[in-house]
């Protein structure tokens, strides 16, 4: 790095690709967003309206945009940067060819990290000369409020690279986790669709509404897994004996358990239900109300959390 | 009911009827606790001191337990009482027996209520004279502090006596949601299994700790369901052509992805990695200290979200 200003490159405007510019921006960084769209700088510029009030300690999305480079040579984009947010669709040639290109032009110590939420890394790197090179750094959308990201390199890629991409992320106020391995849907949405799964089952069954569903969470598990994961949950569910009386106890119907949930077929008959029941909860309020609510109400959460003391007896 | 001060009464002094009674008394109820245990007053006075600042709005300790009655008399207990919340252990024979004793000794239009997690109320009404009296009312753990009560009668449930308890859960702040019919474990609970089930995958797998796992779902799922429940959630993921948009483009993708979610034995290997990495997690803060943070953290993200606006203009 040259001490000059910090400059990313964010390769792709879809709706993730404008939520890192929006990020980047936002703490400060020199954006280079590459994309072929014609409305680009438009399409940034409208993200930037939308998007960088939810972002926590943001500047006004005009002055932010003094920041920002459209360039749709994607050799002059990464030239010099610091990193690269490869963030466009889910298509492993794509990917493969745009990294390729991406080595070759950009600096050798630039972090080439890829959004992708399904792809992995040694796949992404397959067409490199030095294939570890590229790290996945997948966010929970939208990646301007919600902090997790899921950091995880090839099994050839150097312990250090990976260390370096996590801290590029909790440099700029994310919450980088290293994952172990990649899975397909690494970890976050691996967990969700499992929840996905069993609530399809219970609409399904006629046990719950869609709404009263959402409701459900919102006021149990939701809230709890906003405050402590569910593994400590669980530990504290076990009383002083923690984990291992609860495992002791309860434990053991675990796994019976499990075999009585639902496995939900996707058919034409369980989306048109779906669809109806979105329709009567949803329906009456637009896309930007709600996404505009739930931002607000995430900050909101994030905020609270983050300004309690955690001495032990603090209330 | 007679003009007087409301009375209810809870049956057993486990950890969850200590909690009811904590809510009930906060709520300026007279409570009368049923139990056997000869050190029940002390349990309830120390659960107070315990929880009693954890309610948002609730008097202090001393002040609540002069609403308080130890009675280990079930029927005085019962006597002359508005509701009745039974929460002694799972055994089915003990609260079938118990039920029936106190339709015989309560007001005839007393609530009979069940915080059972596991049985239906058709099987705890079987031995009363008017079976669907006992109407289920489970609340998510600990019910002083998470507003969710999962409310069901059996088929036969008039549905303004369901909607009576529901209404009596709503007027002391809890969120009650009537179900559909009751599944085992009702929903809640599925919904918490289904995502236990995958996270105990994924740290068996290596792909994340237990510590790691936490710090996933807190930093995304959980912030996520905390602020709006699943099915919002998605229906937003679907930009502005919503849920429809989400199924028609990912929605086919998740029964294949369902089939991929882990199924994990619960055998001795598992539940020693489990402790071990809970002995690594938690194993150096008591109980008390995290159950303590645990609600201050629960309370503080209530109070965020319930004091936002929902204008769609509200930042």
């Amino acid at each position: 790095m040259t001490g000059g200003p910090r400059t990313v490159a964010v390769i792709g405007a879809g709706t993730i690709g404008l939520s890192w510019a929006t990020l980047f921006l936002a703490r400060g960084l020199r954006v280079r967003v590459n994309s072929r769209r014609p409305d680009a700088r438009r399409a940034v510029a409208d993200a930037l309206a939308l998007h960088a009030p939810a972002v926590r300690g943001a500047a006004d999305p005009r002055t932010l945009l003094e920041g920002l480079t459209v360039e749709a040579d994607l050799e002059r984009a990464v030239d010099g940067v610091e990193a690269v947010q490869e963030s466009v669709s889910e298509d492993l040639e794509l990917k493969q060819g745009l990294f390729a290109r991406v080595e070759r032009a950009a600096p050798a110590d630039a972090l080439l990290l890829s959004s992708t939420s399904t792809l992995t890394p040694a796949a992404l790197g397959a067409r490199l000369s030095a294939p570890e090179r590229v790290i996945v750094g997948h966010p929970f959308n939208p990646p301007h409020v919600v902090p997790l990201v899921e950091v995880v390199g090839g099994e050839a890629a150097p312990a250090d690279l990976v260390a370096r991409a996590a801290a590029f992320y909790e440099g700029l106020g994310k919450v980088p986790v290293t994952l172990g391995r990649a899975l397909p849907g690494f970890a976050a949405n691996r967990l969700q669709s499992a929840l996905l799964r069993e609530a399809v089952h219970l609409v399904r069954e006629g046990v719950v509404t869609m709404e009263q569903l959402d409701t459900i969470v919102t006021s149990s598990i939701g809230l709890r897994w906003a405050a402590i994961g569910p593994f400590q949950a669980l530990h504290l569910n076990g009383g002083p004996g923690g984990l291992r009386h609860w495992l002791a106890h309860l434990g053991v119907n675990l796994e019976p358990f499990w075999e009585q949930l639902g496995r939900p077929a996707m058919d034409r008959q369980t989306v048109d239900l779906l669809l109806r029941q979105a329709d009567r909860s949803f329906g009456d309020r637009s896309f930007e109300e709600l996404s505009r609510r739930r931002d607000r109400r995430q900050n909101a959460i994030m905020e609270a959390v983050g300004t309690l003391a955690d001495r032990p007896d603090a209330r």
